[in-house]
């Protein structure tokens, strides 16, 4: 079994500020079962693959998981879960660090098993010059389909290493003017309307509201919230209309509520009545499960008004760049929204957000052990700040 | 009168070398009319929306320009010339220098007199951060349309400028592969076999020829090239073809000759024919003259199968990169190309060429006097040097 330093890969195990053997984190964060098949090597080694010779000049990843604690229970349709599994990655080169992660909500089929195995495929030593993010992601997308959040805390790293390296935060490479930030949207999940009221006064900070669609209470929802707030909503149903033109009643309703925008509507392979609802609709379609990386955005377009482009869907800051400068040219709006995520993340996402129509980048405030410092929201606003990269400072040294 | 240097701008009056007063100046560059009916003022002095106060910490503008002799007579249809109108800009801040540039072939419209009556109305001196790119060429679109040649003056000068502050070449900064540069063409003009014949034998370092069409001559102008070289070759027929069908019918001759694309092969406004075209072509169709800046780039997506990006079209850099990236999103391919330059704009479309499928940046070698240096060709291959923001040393300090 190889050691876990070896080649420039550094494993550090240790969840959530508590220092753990090996054994305890796979307790911990559920590998047992891959474990005890025998596996375990297939986690924390190397690939075959993976060369023997270590570069002193190349680039060198490191990666510890790390649980992320919700300071309130997350209820979804079928589920309800405390906690979100992230890992946090960092690339040291030449006396610079950057900061990546990859957040897994269950639903989009990663896990911090697959994240580790992912990254512990990757060679990042071969390469000696941190700017050609291109050549690095073409590799690491080339090593395996999928694994997007992975790919993500690659790409994320990346760029916080390259702009340090730069001494320029990216709004400012990318020359985005950074008082152009948008609000973020706050949300209020679907509950009896006394919770709802409650949670409506707790966004009292947040200038728009997002609320969640999909059900039967519907209506409620919206009513509840106009009882209380006339505050701009917007409205994710996430694929939950399953009809085309009772979705269109609906949105003519909302609309008269001052709803902004309606996220997913349909089935996203619904296309054509996706296309005829975007058509028809007095308010904006965004496609969000229907766009995940930038070969989604032309597919998009005459489908959706605009896309949620996401970092751990599309892998990273550098195809989130591309889609937004896309989805713009084609006259489209664009929405950056996240995960629940660190700072880390959540700070990444945010330097894209001045040539965004609208942001939801509340990630980092769901979560009780945020080890990073970075992108603050003042009176509902996305406030950059100047430090170079992703613009982020450790709080808490995980690894 | 106001003095030549208020307000951070700096006129110099010094053309190909030789320094000159201003009334040479205006004869030598063909401005009497303009100066002898009294209106001097608004070419030379700023515009009367001119701040009266110059900060200490603001960008400084300077321009200078400087006819470009042409190393051969340049024949078009119904004329022939041997020098280019040109002005060269640089923006001085904080002890850093950014160099631009406009050049301004006679049927694009632009000239020395309106680039530098545009370039006086400037007040850059407003802003105190060049990182701002995206506001400041805001303004500058917004102070008046067009003048697509005098804005990419400013724009590649603002490139230059922030790329050396950040210490990298912007084809890193972009995340580029810089060994993935493609070669770029070299043009045959329209004449005699015998020259044709002389010119291909000049061409020998360049990997492909690139030949305008568009007359009776088309087919022994290829046939010519073709009895003494087998190098692929692209057509560039300036709109000049009037008939879909015969166009097609040529195209499937081209082919048989190796051709590899035709750039713009119906007139620009015949959209449905050009579409039809595209559609029914065994070779890529690619729009130019269709297509100059962003906003073009969604109307040419199912009409041409790719885009020629120049910078003097599309106002420079930022938005010839958004132009490459909403292209490359949409599946089209993307040729760079150039008018007769310095290797201070030549360098920097040479920036974007590593994500270009061709590249067409002959532009310097056909000039004698290029006051800098800069991309280099070595056989036939764009070669990008290492030197920050447009990769350009100064070989002839003109102002």
């Amino acid at each position: 079994m190889r050691s876990e330093t070896t080649h420039g890969i550094h494993l550090s195990h240790k969840i959530a500020g508590m220092k753990t053997n090996r054994r305890n984190f796979i307790r911990t964060t559920g590998l047992l079962a891959i474990a005890s098949t025998a596996s375990i090597e297939s986690v924390f080694a190397t690939s075959a693959a993976f060369p023997s010779k270590n570069k002193k000049n190349g680039l060198s990843l490191s990666f510890v998981p790390h649980e992320l604690q919700l300071k309130h229970v997350f209820t979804l349709a079928n589920s309800s879960r405390k906690t979100t599994p992230d890992v946090l990655t960092k690339i040291d080169f030449q006396g610079y660090t950057g900061y990546g992660e990859a957040s897994m909500p269950p639903y989009l089929g990663e896990s911090i098993e697959s994240v580790i195995r992912f990254l512990s495929k990757l060679d990042l030593n071969q390469f000696t010059d941190p700017f050609q993010i291109e050549k690095i992601m073409h590799y690491v997308d080339s090593v395996d389909e999928g694994n997007c959040a992975a790919k993500a805390a690659v790409d994320i790293a990346l760029h916080d290493l390259t702009g340090k390296i730069m001494k320029q935060p990216w709004h400012n490479i990318w020359g985005f003017d950074k008082e152009k930030t948008p609000n973020t949207s706050f949300t209020i999940g679907i509950d009896t309307p006394e919770v709802v009221r409650q949670k409506v006064a707790e966004a009292e900070p947040y200038k728009i509201l997002k609320v969640k669609l999909g059900r039967e209470t519907d209506k409620m929802m919206i009513e509840t919230i106009r009882s209380v707030s006339d505050k701009p909503i917007c409205v994710d149903v996430n694929q939950g209309w399953p009809d085309r033109s009772r979705a269109l009643e609906m949105i003519y309703w909302l609309k008269e509520k001052g709803v902004v925008f309606v996220e997913q509507p349909l089935p996203k392979t619904a296309i054509d009545d996706n296309a005829w609802l975007t058509q028809n609709s007095p308010l904006p379609i965004i496609g969000d499960e229907a766009v995940q990386r930038l070969a989604d955005v032309k597919k998009a377009w005459g489908v959706y008004s605009g896309i949620n482009i996401k970092l751990m869907k599309c892998a990273g800051m550098r195809e989130a760049h591309q889609m937004l400068t896309a989805a713009k040219a084609l006259g489209m709006k664009v929405m950056i929204g996240c995960m629940t995520e660190t700072s880390c993340a959540i700070s990444a996402a945010a330097q894209l957000s001045p040539n965004a129509d609208w942001a939801d980048l509340d990630g980092n405030l769901l979560i009780s052990n945020d080890p990073y410092t970075g992108m603050e929201i003042k009176q509902g606003k996305i406030c950059l700040t100047n430090e170079s990269g992703i613009g982020i400072d450790v709080k808490e040294k995980l690894f």
